[in-house]
């Protein structure tokens, strides 16, 4: 973790303030927060974990150094005892989750942190900041790799996702969701994530002759080399892979493919594949990249479009179409009191929750139901424990079994839910208990 | 900067494999990459710069450590003298850019970096990364602020910007382009910049009663506090808050005013100023936040609703209506050869440049001109140099003077450019020795 990402500071004011006040007025009582999202997107029908990690990494180093409380001090809005009391606060509440890669829905509880008021509010930033992120890039990437029938992605978003921790997070999210690689670097060696790569156009027109560039490129990589042919014109640009496989053959070596990064990548794909084929070379790969979304995969798919796997950037790295999500972090019950919001279009349900997945006789998913977190149902509980008194409570999958949680997950949602186009609404209803607890605590009010 | 910030591994795989392959083929000249955004968004008609202070921050301390040259040579993609090439490897080239907070147009170079190829090449990904997302952000704050004809905003972003850079970045480039305060408190540790924050409805919600909560926060911010009012009951809430300040008006204290985030805001705004007008609080103010976009506030500025003052999310946050600009890194020259690329809907100009303003009689901006670096013409020039043979060879602007900047840069650009909606296209030509230059670099290709 870096400076910022796990900076105590890393907040919005207003959690500071709050916790000031309820310092003061002497409020410690045990608080429970949900984080969920309350509608999906343009062509959203459900949602991919992803995020819980950090949340768990972030609540587990919660603490304010010399520095952050010397700051705080100077803006002469909080008060000695209370800075003193932020200078030993650690998190020692509980959390629950759902695990990182597995499918949820709309109003469904992502995780539910119970701790004193104060570590439970102050959290908030951090949480939604984290998993609205990575939720959001996860559901994207699996809409990419779903419209992809198969061929492979790899993750190309890093220049132009919204800085550094976007790039990181972006590049975690996305193999989470099925890509198989990522070009970021840093992200390989953070998360073990395969990394992968071409050549730019500079990298071609630096030499006088674009044959001489491909000829210096697969010089350092005799069996690895995908070359950009797209500089000046494609098609003679395939004729010079042509040139350039059949040296390398000669040589005992191996050219994997080439990439085609702009004009009418269909047209392109085509012809290239033909000129190809034409000098028997069938087993040469063609790349596509260059702003590509989930309808275009979708479309080429359709289309029998001969690209062999892409690359894919800006338009997955910030989930272009729908870039937010209207995630919230709600308190829901208060020293044992269930709580809710009746702002107009914000209502919240009170209450600790659990989700309860009910399947088909295939094993599909059939319904969900959101019930009281001690509900007595018999659907496949969601929600795990990840942390109780402040301590990790169970080991934390790893990203590669993340991703199998993804695999199987998406295997088992019906296919008119995943439809990239106007999905059908997958029925996620409210438990009766948890409907009478609503109308109590609305009554209540 | 953090960890994750100034790593030399958060670059693109093809960056490092193109630099491999320059190091074998001992192509070691000097390379010039100008960075520029080849197309406007939706509803742009100019850009702020921003960013520039992490690119150059970053150039300077550029090294691959022991942990990324191990993780490198894991690869086994890279020689070994290669590697230990990279081990020495430091950023020797020069630096122009265009200030952060000037305005800038489409096709004008925002930054150009001169340096041995690999140099040049390897710090692609993190200047676009940078100053993409900041000049982005800065361009969309820009429009809030012109939209809010003068009322002041505060950035409340942090938690929906994608990721922790993100969030630290939009506070900056927001109040770079006028905003008055940023709720990220790191952020203004950091930066300097202002810190606001009001209360969130968990707060309210705790407590059995609403004015309980509102006295329990006056009593810790008896000159500072802002109380949400919409938990339950907009109105409702605004005559608790009416009591609120008489009650504190009483002990000599001063209640700020209150705050409106959710419904049917023009409306709730308006009958809240009635009942505090009614009640002789006619200083007190009425903040509005919930999802607003820069058309909402020119609307509401438009009817009149008497907001004093607006907290600003998610929408700013990510650009939500425009997420990514097409900017793009390229290659202009190699070894003194002028350099473009034709690949289609992404030709480039070559050569090392300088953007020329002219003015009005009145000082206000008439047009632009993208010539060369060293051409003679009359107008103002935009680049400045920043870095020289690897080192910062001017003071870089503090971030409150590149705020005046962006102050008397927007005033002098015309009206019908700043236009919220379907802007003038504000002129910019390309010089007479650039475009002769392209058309012999065209007949070279």
């Amino acid at each position: 973790m870096s400076g910022a990402d796990n900076s105590a500071l890393l907040t919005d004011l207003y959690e500071l303030t709050m916790a000031q006040a309820y310092f003061r007025d002497q409020r410690m009582g045990m608080a429970t927060f949900s984080l969920f999202i309350r509608s999906y997107p343009p062509n959203r029908g459900y949602f991919v974990s992803a995020g819980l990690q950090d949340v768990l990494d972030f609540l587990r180093d919660l603490a304010f150094d010399a520095a952050a409380l010397d700051y705080l001090a100077a803006q002469k809005l909080f008060s000695e005892d209370f800075l003193h009391y932020l200078s030993a606060l650690r998190f020692t509440g509980s959390v629950w989750g759902i695990p990182e890669g597995r499918i949820f829905f709309q109003d469904e509880p992502i995780v539910e942190i119970t701790a004193p008021i104060i570590e439970a509010q102050i959290v908030e930033t951090f949480v939604i900041n984290q998993i609205h992120l990575q939720s959001l890039i996860a559901t994207k990437a699996a809409r990419y790799v779903h419209a992809a029938g198969g061929r492979p992605l790899v993750d190309f978003a890093l220049r132009r996702a919204h800085g550094t921790d976007a790039g990181m997070k972006v590049a975690r999210a996305s193999y989470l969701a099925g890509f198989v690689a990522t070009s970021n670097v840093l992200a390989g060696s953070r998360y073990g994530i395969p990394i992968a790569g071409t050549m730019a156009h500079s990298f071609v027109a630096s030499f006088e002759k674009e044959i001489d560039a491909f000829r210096a490129y697969v010089a350092s990589f005799p069996n690895s080399s995908i070359l950009l042919i797209d500089t000046y014109d494609t098609i003679a640009g395939a004729h010079n892979a042509v040139q350039i496989a059949k040296e390398m053959a000669i040589r005992g070596q191996k050219l994997i493919g080439v990439r085609i990064d702009s004009g009418d990548l269909a047209a392109q794909a085509r012809a290239v594949r033909k000129v190809f084929d034409d000098a028997n070379l069938t087993e040469l790969k063609i790349i596509g990249s260059g702003g590509l979304d989930e309808f275009d995969l979708a479309q080429q798919l359709e289309a029998n479009v001969p690209f062999d796997s892409y690359g894919i950037g800006t338009k997955m790295g910030m989930s272009a179409d729908a870039p937010w999500s209207d995630m919230s972090y709600k308190l829901v019950e208060y020293e044992r009191r269930p709580i809710l919001k009746l702002s107009p279009g914000k209502a919240s349900w009170p209450g600790k929750k659990q989700v309860f997945r009910f399947r088909d006789g295939e094993g599909k998913f059939a319904r969900d139901a959101i019930g009281l977190r001690d509900e007595k149902l018999t659907g496949e509980f969601l929600l795990k424990e990840y942390m109780r008194d402040g301590q990790l409570s169970g080991r934390c999958p790893s990203l590669s079994e993340c991703r199998s949680t993804f695999v199987a997950d998406f295997a088992a949602l019906p296919a008119s839910v995943k439809a990239i186009r106007n999905p059908v609404r997958y029925p996620v209803e409210f438990s009766a208990e948890l409907n009478n607890l609503r109308e109590q605590t609305v009554k209540n009010i």
